[in-house]
């Protein structure tokens, strides 16, 4: 690999412009501290973007796909055919994230980095044809590397075209059938944690289902052992091209100055390699929600995330993080447009 | 008294519209359960609406104001003429709720009951004065038969305003420097819990206020004991007007079949008044957040609550009502915009 991008430094916090923020939120007419998190967060946005009121009206949202070939070991309640239907779910308007990208006058793009089904040709949809899913992972590694550096560069892609489009923010979705099995495998490699504390139902596995998955990923591991302290081989050994695809948008995101909004676990995994391969990223993103899969509120404790919202969603797609954006612009709305104490003649307390 | 209004039925649910939404919900392009609470709330809006395809876009938000004699007691960070000048910032558009209310396109008004800065004549605040703030309930009931009534009426009053305008979902908010303090004395009195459970810094007490605000608390639970298993009068004894006048509105609107929102821990308490006084009406309640004041975590539980956000708000004056009307909002329009498995020819789980 010629080019390794991922490793360009991140662009800096604006410290000026997150202290002038900070002073401004001491004197909104609200007793200190009482707007909770929403204070914290329009304070790390105004740093992020570099202006005291800071904005996130435009939205882009894009939808990594992928299939995995780790599904021929009965790791997913639903047929992996779905992943490709969904794709044309998504840009005819039907799907969670779809309904959600309208309402929010969000951007969203789709983008299919590979799936089984085969010469799939939606309007509407980027078919990247990086292959035909991934290799099953269990017997050698899933993505070649140059598989997966077409997936990051796929990533950081979709970056380009939404600052072209004048994001203010940007969310990753994914839609990939069998991929919380190689989400897991990935933060277990990661992280070092047993296989059982960090995988769930998915879908919708029962305790059976679950257990198989376990002892799947576990063979997996023992496979990929070696290579456990490289982050970026850890990546291609077990993870997915829309995973793959999302590293490389965060990463092309904290690069190019635009904060991301980590929809859940498995974005939060592919956050959590991002962070691996380049550290200073982590300063760019805010999480959107703690979701239902076990396993992802761990993912979040090593990333020292705090979510927005908790409401025990486990879709995917970019959904939570999509739920969490009216937050994000109201957390603007009130830093921005609230009278100071002086300006509204309300007496402060004493100090 | 004659009249005893709060004490008619409440509308009864629509069990059909609540079955058909329950079963639309399985037949949306996503896996069963995957949205979390924004499923249930959807379908809980379906029953309470009387529409398998319920809408919340026309919100009114009313915030009830009140001064509190128990202030004389030194219970508050802040010096009391702030609820006057707060009504000020909420109609000039400086205020939190202000800035949320023009947001969300919600319709906003603001009631003042009484506060104790003389001849208050603001141009679009309604002012009642029932009173200049309740008298210190350390002494004597906080306000008469008389005042009560009329706080209630007050809060029914303005959900007549709200169903003239079309509202779709009525969120009451709060503003009354010491109004903690009172709710706090409510909620232990209902309850039957000791005082330090339920008593938090307010506005911003220090530990040592707050262990003041508890023994103030203890000397009006004394004084008033006897009376503690009227839920009524026991509102009259320790409430505020403004927190009666939230009780009157939720009643009013479970009786008129008016979807409430409840914000923090002040709302939450005239909530549990009013289940005490006609139970029925809790269904029609939904709960907006879990706030950072001591005590509102437990007055939810009472309830069997679960709010949509925990964000660490302290503020009041409907604030975290109205943050979580965009979740209410992308409920509905998911639930019923989202395609079914039929419609998408998306493959369903095996059964």
């Amino acid at each position: 690999m010629t080019d390794t991008w991922w490793f360009n430094p991140c662009k800096a916090i604006d410290a000026q412009a997150r202290e002038q923020a900070q002073a401004r939120q001491q004197q909104l007419t609200k007793p200190a501290g009482s707007l909770g998190q929403l204070e914290a967060v329009a304070v790390q946005l105004a740093g992020l973007q570099g202006q005291v009121k800071p904005c996130v009206d435009r939205v882009w949202i894009a939808i990594f796909a992928g299939d995995h070939g780790v599904v021929a070991e009965g790791v997913s309640a639903y047929p992996q055919e779905v992943t490709g239907q969904m794709l044309h779910n998504f840009v005819t308007g039907g799907a969670a994230v779809s309904v959600l990208a309208r309402q929010l006058d969000a951007q969203l793009e789709v983008v299919d980095l590979g799936t089984v089904t085969p010469s799939l040709n939606l309007p509407g949809v980027r078919h990247l044809n990086i292959g035909a899913g991934t290799a099953n992972f269990v017997h050698a590694p899933a993505m070649t590397q140059a598989q997966g550096r077409l997936a990051l560069d796929a990533g950081r892609d979709s970056v380009r075209r939404a600052i072209a489009g004048g994001a203010q923010l940007f969310i990753g979705g994914e839609m990939g059938i069998g991929n919380t099995t190689a989400a897991s495998a990935l933060a277990c490699a990661l992280l070092g944690c047993p296989v059982s504390d960090l995988t769930g139902p998915g879908t919708g596995l029962n305790a059976q289902g679950v257990s198989h998955k376990v002892a799947v990923i576990e063979r997996a591991l023992a496979l990929h052992a070696a290579q456990r302290g490289e982050a970026l081989q850890t990546l291609f050994n077990l993870g997915g091209f829309e995973i793959a695809a999302l590293v490389g948008a965060y990463l092309a995101c904290a690069q190019a100055g635009v904060v991301v909004l980590v929809d859940g676990f498995i974005c939060s995994v592919a956050a959590l390699v991002a962070t691996r391969l380049n550290p200073a990223c982590r300063e760019w993103l805010l999480f959107g929600h703690r979701g239902a899969e076990q396993g992802h509120r761990q993912v979040l404790q090593s990333l020292g995330a705090e979510p927005l919202l908790d409401l025990g969603l486990r879709l995917g797609e970019g959904s939570g993080a999509a739920l969490a954006v009216p937050l994000l612009r109201l957390a603007c709305a009130l830093h921005g447009q609230m009278a100071t104490f002086a300006e509204a003649a309300v007496a402060d307390r004493p100090a």
